[in-house]
């Protein structure tokens, strides 16, 4: 099978114009066909900011009313994701910008309240309003797309089929696209994010753990090498190694050739 | 050849729940292949006002700085956009939603300062800024996501090739796609506007000119009929003829049906 690579890369680096100008080299250098998600968090926080809205987030996750789901339909469908499609247009790559409602490629629920565990250690019932969780992503339009010679680019909304746009975590709207397309391609999905991978010691950036299974996971929980955050980020890597996915592959942003990070299959 | 009918629709009519609801319901019922294409003047007025900043018109054409072309690249490529796309998803059509960028699909050069009749009939030298002139349309690569079944949307932004998004004339993007997917189907280029279509009088709604030709167009110069901002409108739906297309209908928004309106060919 045709090698595939989904590349999600976080806010911070699409909202700063030297890191972006480098990802989007880096990435047009990945041989293959490919795909390209972003966050967007902090431009949505800005502009919000900026309109006079402020941000409420929980564990993380944006709180999306209304007036927030305005926000970051602008933002992540606008200004971040088609000035991204039009700097890979540059770069000659045939970019094409998509939420999960263009196309109908990926499909959602609106999240349900849900008990959430807040700073204090208390719970409380959170509603998070427009966000959505992921039902279905339609690998075989995407394929179609892919072999036309485009690359998707994929901004963090998906819709409920009803009309309305949903916020969606990008990292699941990665996880999910890879998962769709596994039975096309021979797909590695790369996570970027701040370490040059999961690390032995959390001070040594040198200490780069270069390949976790199924197996040597329950062993790193076990001995308490991989903790807190990294456990969820791990468990959803070996969820998509379970559904077809060959690897998923933790790096930074700038080493997202292939040859860097730690390898989860 | 299979029918086609690209429909223009402005900002007022998208930006209007109850307006938008029924133009959608419309846009649906329309036999054959289509395109939308939509404006998004006023929500991005509206924005830009919200977060400080003034926006400047000029003959009606917006000046578009960095800022602006900030505004208008979530508005129209983000806001507006993709909440059309979920609307017509929502209404079982594929819908994508497009800017020039996407796909490569409109290229444009930025407008060099030119010079303007003011209100006062001076003349000036204005630069509109990051306003595109359109140079070419892909019509293949939109007639081959046409035939997968998919109803492109397209917002008002092409761009340059060179990184930049370029805030562009809705008229003039259904315009040259109108003209670009010519040579692939039957198309109908129909223009929304406040008017039921090309009116004898003024004043009178029933006075619709049901169809002008390149021979009676002169007559209706001539005689005064024809006047003011109608004039280029007119001599564009002709130019799009001579191109291809076979008609162009102006009528209001909620009569895109085909069985109203002006019909210029």
């Amino acid at each position: 099978m045709e090698k595939l690579t989904v590349v999600k890369v976080g806010g911070k680096i699409v909202e700063d114009e030297t890191t972006l100008t480098q990802l989007l080299k880096d990435f047009g250098e990945i041989e293959g066909s490919k795909v390209l998600v972003h966050g967007g968090g902090r431009s949505a926080t800005k502009i919000a900011a900026d309109l006079g809205i402020e941000s409420r987030m929980i564990g993380g996750r944006r709180v999306t009313d209304t007036t927030m789901l305005k926000v970051v339909s602008m933002v992540y469908g606008g200004l971040v994701n088609k000035n991204i499609v039009a700097r890979l247009q540059a770069n000659s790559i045939n970019a094409l910008g998509l939420t999960g409602a263009d196309m109908n490629v990926m499909r959602s629920h609106k999240r349900a309240p849900k008990k959430v565990v807040m700073e204090d250690g208390t719970e409380e019932m959170v509603d998070f309003g427009f966000v959505g969780d992921v039902d279905k992503c339609d690998g075989k339009m995407l394929s179609n797309i892919i072999n036309n010679g485009i690359v998707p680019v994929m901004a963090p909304l998906t819709h409920d089929g009803n009309g309305n746009l949903l916020n969606t975590n990008a990292d699941t709207i990665a996880g999910e696209t890879a998962k769709a397309l596994a039975p096309y391609y021979d797909v590695t999905l790369m996570y970027s994010f701040e370490h040059a991978g999961v690390l032995k010691d959390p001070e040594n950036e040198d200490s780069v753990i270069p390949l976790i299974t199924e197996k040597s996971f329950k062993e790193l929980k076990k001995d308490g090498t991989v903790n807190g955050g990294m456990i969820p980020k791990i468990e959803n890597a070996l969820d998509a190694v379970r559904a077809g996915v060959k690897q998923v592959i933790i790096t930074k942003a700038d080493a997202i050739d292939g040859q860097h990070g730690t390898v989860i299959k």
